[in-house]
């Protein structure tokens, strides 16, 4: 038993929004892993219908994943210079970009709707991405017998995590797919790798940590667990499970072999995540290019040129967010999966 | 035993030009792992001295390494450009910038000298960085009974050093200190951590796999073995060592609190290299800054200014290579060292 988790397996699916699913959670953690929703770009009443259709799913614990960043600053000029040079790509399709840019999901910082709906859901685990809330809802939600987890990508957000009364760190290596935790998006990065950032924060810190990044199979999963790390949590691994919510360009696309090129960049959503290389990655990060506006505003734009493109049949302009080790996914349905990597981990080092 | 080493523990200490000794490469031999010699930045005479030197103080196997980086192509426009940038920190110490930049060690590919005293030495192991040297070298070699070994950073470099006929894979990740060993220096770097490279390079080549980049302890070398290396070698672990050739200035800079803190740059020798943040490269890589001479071109230049500035007793100008983990350095007598690691490597992962 993994205390922190409360699950038998040193298992956790990365939350992902807008690829995890009550499905694929509840998969996860009948299996004996922490299954997980990654409810950032919903609503209250959305994620609400999603824990009530995980909990329909599984008698298991599973994690709520919220989104901690600082609301967008806006700035005119900067957003009408990063909808200027995404012009010739809505072109291309015949298309004018929006004229303005909208934040299409707010902050659990700012989401009292969010906030007063997990204390009445209390699931058993809510992690927390790119922060932490304050500490009278952290409070709340320990009160309420909720335990909590937050990313860290370095060690000084670790030792935030740990001042801030935070059950367990998901230390987040600069290999993993998607949305990068770092605090402050403007921050210098030190890129610290799954391997170095797990073995600082368990030298330096008290907090279980969780291993993020890379991470595909049993052998990675024992290798996280010999640097000290009580758990592993996988995300790109789930992704073509039949229980995500990836759809058929997304699935086809990490397949390929140019699923196996990442690149993390700030282009897709205005903060730094890790996916697939493509044509609006190479057009947005071209010498001379403005900033992107701030996130989650550029990611509006990039959702509605994809949306178009789409219809083109194009992913050129997707989120195919992967880690780097993508080329090591395998087509598994999720339980199946989480049986696999029990095997290999057991097997693993003997 | 591990066979492609001829060693009982699987440890590398890695070669380090400039750092490595024979005492350290002794040391680390006489107690189990397997010692190295950086020899890239030596004419083939004082090559040979050491290896001799190493010899009379131990009867075991050691690896010696060269640099087999493409001849750098001359460009005097760049090179005035980048002297011109260097101008004022040489005027900061009262001192000229220098005239011109000289090549200031040959590669090993143009090298007949080290060539031939290589296949006259015969150590029991030679390894290659930067690149490959020709098919008949390696033939030459391996016929001399030299086992062999290449630095890869992907998946391609991997794939030619096998071709090659090389009998063994470095894997570094991108946490790895001192010079990334990219055959290309102008290529894009996919950066892969040695997490996932290691586990890639196992999955996707028949070569032993040594898992390089960010290991400082034996659980980290636990971790590598997991992933499917045979060892795993360590290199700024190493460093605070007696027997290593490092000077106070870098010890003292390692054991600080700043030593934790790299960046991969190419502005200090011309290629990226992983070292300790510094005046020189945040200089070299402020905006607008130009291309640095192309490797070993700027690291004339940098290894001029630093031994000027050194007098005045500023470290702000030297290259103090350091992986990421740098901060979990410890300092011991190296055999005392890779004793520890052995002890805490048969205790992980239990």
């Amino acid at each position: 038993m993994i205390d922190i988790l409360g699950t038998e397996l040193p298992i956790v699916q990365a939350p992902m929004a807008g690829v995890s699913t009550p499905e694929l959670a509840a998969a996860v953690s009948n299996a004996g892993g922490l299954g997980s929703l990654g409810i950032g770009a919903n609503t209250a009443e959305q994620a609400r219908a999603a824990i009530i259709q995980t909990r329909a799913l599984t008698e298991r614990q599973f994690n709520v994943n919220v989104f901690c960043h600082e609301p967008a600053k806006r700035d005119k000029k900067r957003e009408a210079d990063w909808l200027e040079h995404l012009t010739p790509l809505f072109s291309d399709f015949g298309a004018d970009a929006p004229a303005e840019l909208t934040e299409i999901y707010q902050s659990f910082l700012t989401d009292e709707a969010a906030f007063r709906m997990l204390l009445d859901e209390r699931p058993a685990i809510v992690s927390f991405h790119f922060g932490l809330p304050s500490a009278s809802r952290i409070a709340a939600l320990r009160a309420a017998g909720v335990k909590t987890l937050a990313t860290a990508t370095n060690l000084a957000e670790a030792q935030a995590i740990e001042a801030a009364g935070i059950d367990g760190i998901v230390a987040q290596g600069i290999e993993a797919g998607g949305h990068r935790g770092m605090f402050d998006p403007e921050a210098v990065d030190e890129k610290l790798s799954t391997f170095v950032l797990t073995r600082i924060l368990v030298a330096k810190t008290r907090l279980p940590v969780i291993a993020a990044g890379g991470i595909m199979d049993g052998a990675g999963i024992r290798a996280a667990l010999d640097l000290g790390a009580v758990a592993a949590q996988l995300g790109t691994a789930f992704v073509l499970c039949p229980e995500s919510a990836a759809n058929a360009g997304y699935r086809q696309n990490l397949s390929s072999e140019r699923g196996s090129v990442t690149r993390l960049t700030a282009v897709l959503s205005g903060r730094p995540a890790r996916g697939i290389v493509n044509r609006f990655i190479e057009h947005c990060e071209a010498a001379g290019s403005p900033l992107p506006a701030p996130y989650p505003l550029a990611y509006d734009a990039a959702k509605k040129l994809h949306a178009i493109a789409a219809k083109s049949g194009s992913n050129e302009f997707a989120a195919h967010w992967a880690g780097q080790a993508a080329a090591l996914s395998r087509e598994l349905p999720a339980g199946q999966l989480v049986g696999t990597l029990a095997r290999e981990l057991h097997a693993a080092g003997r």
